[in-house]
């Protein structure tokens, strides 16, 4: 088996799970067939495990370095990215007229699963062109996308998002990066932003900064917030390459992990004339970077994923060839010792790797497949239906992962003992690496608040509504399965709880206690998460078993192990959440009101 | 306030909550007096704020290096550990008639915090040494006493404890190191030793390896192993050093962090004879090091502490300084930004990270305590009781802050955002180190078996009966304060779930159910943990509410911190503890039936 992610279960989530399939009957994917997706998927798998995975290790012990004038990184990084440009994969999901291959957006996600999993920290520089060219095609003009998306989707520019600042990371209301109109078709640059990832490199021609900034008398917070195309270089009416636009390196960050991609602090106009070309209109930034935010956000939700599997299959393997220990019951030691994973204790940490990390991969593949529905469904009212889910499913994607994940990896650490604490086994990488998603793309208390305080109760609580319904008809199937009784139960409970106590912290909030209502909005993202991949794992169990009746050898094991999976979830943490849930019922103010004096 | 450590919070659960001061009044510390051991824990303080914490960042970039013959390292490390020697901690707690301050054990740990949260992996060299100490002082020979005892607590030898081979981490069963009898007074050792750390150094004159071994024909199992001596150059009849002893240095471990301690793969005779003193009798080494790794687990446990304890400090300085964002009930993004710690969430990632490192220290304070109490105590009865209760803290205090106070310096970094992900900050170091101590000096599964294996049910549940009515005083003393009334009965109705879940699991193990009943002991050890935990939370609210009524100005403060710091433990974290009692009280065997082909 591949140590990167268990093609079987790939194959479960997109076809048997998420129906992919059914999309190669509508017109924007109907050159497509089953086989052509699996065919993408093999060669991303061979990709990564060929041309990114052997140096991951390398790289992260030898990250970028600045001279001053140029980034230096290993040459193997370059080589990959090559090789990742040469087989399309840039263009993956981006339609035919830009030069994309036009696929399923699911499809292009777990393509690049395999490639991330293999070293996020290299996959970064795809990972933000992906989303520069959704944004562009969305937002940009038609010179716009001549200019910069073509290239970016033919890899030869790459991508980057700048929004943080030095004193504005998590509120974008104070950035004061500034966009000053001038007589030309662009706007005069300057500032400075920070924590920039893939802000500066020599392994693109030329780099599409999209750049939040203020147009002086734009009004205050967030209101006031343009988005700009800034590039590297500027670009020539014959799309040549110009002289340099004035986007400066001040430093590389020096991280824990994701060691590979360069972390920026970008000086824009400070040396000279730095431009600016406005992307849709004047003060509409931030709706457009939320556009591309919300896809990287689930984005961010996979790159968790992928770790926490792929530690999940290092440690599944170490757990099976290490021999230490006996039975408890065996008290003669002068019987073999057995494999690590017939321990009772290494088969809970493992089974805790394998709800993570399977949930998460089926949640975020959900979500991506969601996105599919909406860009071939003309029905209006589903539409809505499925961009609401989609709004309410988000943050929930992005945050857990980020935490149970990172979770599984340490658990993945965990199983190889001494040997899992060292540089020689990637699992302490992996542990290093997954630690920066619940802080980017929005921290885990941003979640929290986008959840509860927002995506919870808009619209009259539409979202929450369509969720529920949700939930309703898994609860519903599930009680034409007998073997399924007990997890739906506890589900059915969860869910009434989860009722219970959206509903009063949503009341609190109406009658105007907001801060009381929201001070727990990080332990209800967490318990609504849970309740979220119990929904993804029953919908799992409830395909499992409706195909092992006629499944036959390793998928019988295949079905059952997901059916095992379902029900440890159910019995091991689905419980925790209803405490939580109870918990927040009571819209408890102990650390609302704790004194800054107190600690 | 200094980042190490809180002072004020030592103080408190040295004297208001431990009552350390009693014991100058036994002879065996009737030299001291409160006034003295303050002064040793202030002198510690600033040894390690100034000779440790400045080459700590330092120290985590520049491993040690082996040329294949020496192991370099920054001359910093050198330079401090002299300073340690000449200020007399390498003998603080070892008795006067050995060269040492005879300083009491609680004093001893409470002034060494200070240097681990300064730098805990330069500290590992007197941790390991320390050990040695305690461990010869109590088994060696007097002539063992005199070459290796006095030139340790005088700083001129370190030690290291050789345990673990490849082969054999958890299972010391199963280790393969020889001792064979020679016509002399030595054994000869040959073998090879894994994850020693310290095991290798030109930090002091001589090494004291204590190493577990074989004597051909000592039976099969733990019952066969016997414990030496083996310095790394030997010692003359004069005290002086002779020659090398054949012990090389194989290589070194490259971890995640702790990364100034060596960790060595060492060769015992490979190039030539290598002499092996034993200690106490043949195939009793188990048990003479088991005396020393408990006190060893104790430490592990204060390590994990003082990570989590300076992460807490870091992250709280951080958060009253960052300026970022605004009430959320402000909408008007043109008033100044907050400092973050005025947002809830940020209050509860503080006060999770307060109720682990406070927790922790007051803890494993206590259960040094008990060891002090023990070193005075002439009655037989209560000797038998501390020893017991000693006995079943243990594995809790080694596991609980291993993984609480991980999980704290998680929160940590979270708090600075970005930032605390740089290694720019030390908060990534604390996390990076903590998250060897779940591992090493018997694993957090190890940890659980031994809990509820042995320490529950040993002598009849004894050991369990005198913290249960521990338990019971502290309910009883709570009842009198209506203040604590919800503490109190959470705890009541935790413990009641305790006894219950204790009993059955018990009961299971008696009729032979022994896999069964054990299948969960990691969530065992982690329910019982909290439960611990929060006992040790009730008795400083105890104390801290009868000191409030007197108290004035910060003291205030920082009794009030105390009481509320108590609720949130109950109202946040102890109903998951309940949750998994519960769930343990079914004896679900879902982990110990999975198979391995449903992975």
């Amino acid at each position: 088996m591949s140590l990167l992610l268990n093609s079987r279960d790939v194959e479960f989530i997109l076809y048997e799970l998420l129906g992919t399939e059914d999309l190669v009957s509508s017109d924007r994917f109907s050159d497509y067939d089953v086989a052509t997706f699996n065919a993408v998927i093999e060669a991303a798998k061979t990709l990564a495990e060929e041309k990114f995975a052997p140096f991951a290790a390398k790289l992260d012990a030898n990250e970028p370095t600045f001279d001053g004038k140029t980034v230096h990184m290993i040459s193997e990084v370059q080589e990959a990215l090559d090789a990742y440009v040469d087989g399309g994969f840039m263009g993956m999901a981006a339609d035919s007229k830009y030069g994309g291959m036009q696929l399923p957006w699911v499809v292009s996600q777990a393509a690049g699963a395999y490639v991330a999993a293999a070293d996020v920290s290299a996959n970064a520089y795809p990972f933000l062109t992906h989303a520069a060219i959704n944004l562009l095609a969305m937002f940009a003009s038609d010179e716009q996308k001549e200019k910069y998306l073509l290239p970016l989707v033919a890899g030869r520019f790459f991508g980057s998002m700048c929004l943080s600042e030095p004193q504005a990371g998590s509120s974008l209301s104070d950035i004061k990066v500034k966009a000053e109109k001038t007589d030309n078709d662009f706007y005069t640059i300057s500032g400075t932003k920070m924590w920039i990832s893939a802000g500066e490199h020599e392994l693109s021609e030329n780099i599409v900064h999209l750049v939040l900034a203020k147009i002086p008398g734009g009004g205050s917070g967030v209101h006031g917030i343009s988005l700009f195309i800034v590039p590297k270089y500027r670009i020539n009416d014959d799309g040549s390459l110009g002289e340099r636009n004035n986007v400066d390196l001040a430093g590389l960050n020096h991280k824990m992990g994701f060691r590979g991609t360069t972390n920026t602090v970008l000086n824009f106009g400070e040396s000279g004339e730095c431009r600016g070309f406005l992307v849709g209109e004047e003060h509409r930034g931030l709706f457009y970077m939320f556009y591309m935010m919300n896809e990287a956000r689930i984005g961010v939700g996979m790159t968790a994923t992928v770790l926490g599997y792929t530690g999940y299959l290092h440690s599944l393997q170490y757990a099976r060839d290490r021999l230490q220990g006996r039975s408890i019951a065996q008290k003669d030691a002068s019987t073999p010792q057995v494999p690590i994973i017939e321990h009772a204790d290494i088969k809970r940490l493992l089974l805790l790797q394998k709800v993570a990390a399977e949930g998460s991969l089926a949640l975020v593949l959900y979500c991506a497949r969601i996105l599919d529905s909406l860009s071939v469904c003309e029905d209006k009212s589903e539409r809505g239906r499925l961009e609401l889910l989609l709004d309410i499913l988000t943050p929930i994607a992005k945050s857990w992962p980020s935490e149970f994940c990172l979770e599984a990896n340490k658990h993945a650490i965990q199983i190889l003992g001494g040997y899992g604490y060292t540089r020689d086994f990637p699992l302490e990488r992996f542990y290093r690496d997954n630690r920066l998603n619940p802080i980017h793309e929005g921290t885990h208390g941003i979640q929290g608040l986008d959840l509860l305080a927002r995506k919870v109760s808009m619209r009259q609580g539409a979202a929450m509504d369509i969720l529920l319904s949700e939930y309703e008809e898994v609860i519903e199937r599930g009680h034409q399965q007998s073997e399924l009784s007990e997890p739906i139960l506890a589900f059915e409970q969860a869910v009434g709880e989860l009722r219970d106590t959206t509903h009063v912290l949503v009341r609190e909030m109406q009658v105007g206690k907001v801060a009381e209502s929201t001070a727990n909005a990080g332990v209800y993202l967490d318990a609504f998460g849970h309740l979220v991949i119990g929904w993804i794992w029953l919908k799992q169990a409830l395909v499992a078993l409706e195909a092992s009746s006629s499944a036959v050898g390793e998928d019988t094991e295949f079905y059952e192990g997901k059916i095992n999976a379902c029900n440890f979830f159910f019995r091991y943490e689905i419980p925790k959440a209803v405490t939580q849930l109870q918990l927040l019922k009571q819209v408890d103010t102990t650390c609302l009101d704790t004194k800054n004096s107190w600690f």
